[in-house]
């Protein structure tokens, strides 16, 4: 496998986060670079929350509460629970460890440091070699238009639980940010072998990334097979409100509506084996996108490479 | 008891709020104020904290440590021991539960409100009585000149462990501030009866209120007997670093410089009873001010009382 060349996956929180956790299995970790989402930050009792940076940190470092996909393993909750008996806001959930995460985050922000130093530091501190990129140090939240008006992400996602009916996601001041040095150089690597497009929601992961200009011009001229996994399966998404969103969206729940979203910046889009009728298109192919174990995000990061390595004329 | 009249007490932290506790089971609550000092306050991990206020609120609603005298009861580290595991500074130690204080009074001072109402709102959610009022609503830091350099208190204080020679203290912007209305009306109410300075830190606790030139008037023009505990007990403080620091700044160790150092401020001082031979002078009396249980800090708040009430010919 080493001598595969690099390989760069693009991720938002829990689903992305279990494929990047197969690919760190399979790659050498030099050669991996996760991009990661950051339209979800936002600051909370004027903290530095990175949610999908976090999931991404925590699942590679073996941390994450594996009932949720989000957050830490044996995490306590005393700080929410005085939070409560002091009258304070508790639609957002913060355990007792995973606020040091957003404490020295912040801290280390008002040092001057940038997002990306901040990261690469955690990763080193909790064991993970892999480089784990947020998309641009800038700050780009995400924006939900609904029928209950104009609502930032969190307060979408987490305080009302999707309930909204969306209408439009935008992508504040994305237009005007810059993907960094360190992303930028991930896709113009000369070695790079495969880009990926993890099972994240496509309007709230992976397009406020693609909606930073340099991002998507960086992945639209990459010299590499862009392999995108399908976020649905059997007309679903494994969790989250994709599928709703869909359906407000006004768009089909099917991988060809994925396919279509895409466009040009994907060569191939891996769809599970339950929806093997769907793969009409020769940019279709199946795998088994359904992680449930270890060994499921390790063999669809196997088939992720094998067809990147297909295209590319190496297998 | 009900029948003499409003209370208010100066204090800063453990030692004072000890007293402060005392007052609050001998005085109406709607009769007690405690004014607090605010030199301590200080952003860590950008979060919004106010020790002094924070020991006030923690010792009346009994939920302090009682090993400590700061902090809360039945307190966990998971949170600090998440900060060190990403090599965040780890000097000040805030626990999974306090934290919740200083993330809600974030919170809240962002949204705009008043330390005053913040506090309010958190003495009510703990069940506490008495009003509990910051000295002012300004940020009024308190500087420590050594021969270190110029610390921040908390650098001085928490960070070095009051290691550094003390040349100077500097209570920075305390000449601009103003004392809140509420401490002004606490002070100026036409019942009062007493004003009572706990047995905290003067350079430390006391001074930083003193310094505000609005609450030094009002104190100085107040028609009740002012009697000030004094911190030190054969020579030396309960707690702290203000024996030490006397020395520092060419102070003898004797009650005589503390009250010399209140001057006109204060009718009477109260000493321990172990330095009875101290008391030469008309302006000090002999009390048990050494508080090591609730009792003590009840007898001890009832000599205050008694001793205004002697001074003001009620008794």
């Amino acid at each position: 496998m080493s001598g595969r060349g690099s390989v760069v996956a693009l991720c938002g929180g829990i689903g992305g986060a279990k494929l990047a956790l197969g690919l760190s299995h399979v790659v050498p970790a030099k050669k991996l670079s996760i991009i990661v989402n950051v339209g979800d930050d936002f600051r909370h009792f004027g903290l530095a929350v990175s949610p999908d940076v976090d999931t991404v940190l925590y699942t590679l470092s073996g941390r994450v509460n594996p009932a949720t996909g989000w957050g830490r393993n044996e995490e306590t909750w005393r700080f929410m629970e005085a939070v409560g008996e002091l009258g304070g806001e508790t639609w957002f959930n913060l355990g007792d460890t995973d606020l040091a995460m957003h404490a020295v985050r912040t801290a280390r922000l008002a040092a001057g440091a940038r997002p990306t130093e901040i990261t690469a530091a955690f990763a080193r501190a909790l064991g993970i070699a892999p480089a784990i990129l947020p998309a641009t140090d800038a700050h780009v939240p995400t924006v939900v238009e609904t029928d209950e008006g104009v609502l930032p992400f969190q307060r979408y996602f987490v305080g009302l639980r999707c309930a909204p009916v969306v209408r439009t996601l935008r992508y504040h001041a994305a237009d005007e940010a810059e993907p960094t040095p360190e992303v930028k150089a991930a896709l113009n690597a000369p070695d790079l072998a495969a880009i990926i497009l993890c099972p994240s929601n496509p309007y709230l992961s992976i397009d406020p990334m693609l909606a930073i200009p340099g991002l998507r011009y960086a992945l639209a001229t990459a010299k590499a097979p862009t392999i995108a996994v399908s976020p649905l399966v059997g007309g679903d998404a494994v969790k989250g409100p994709l599928a709703k969103m869909m359906d407000e969206l006004g768009h089909a729940r099917t991988s060809a509506t994925i396919l279509a979203h895409y466009g040009d910046l994907v060569d191939l889009l891996l769809l599970d084996e339950r929806d093997a009728a769907e793969a009409t298109d020769p940019r279709m192919a199946v795998a088994k996108t359904m992680m449930v174990t270890l060994e499921d995000r390790i063999a669809l990061a196997r088939a992720c490479l094998a067809a990147a390595d297909r295209l590319a004329g190496r297998a």
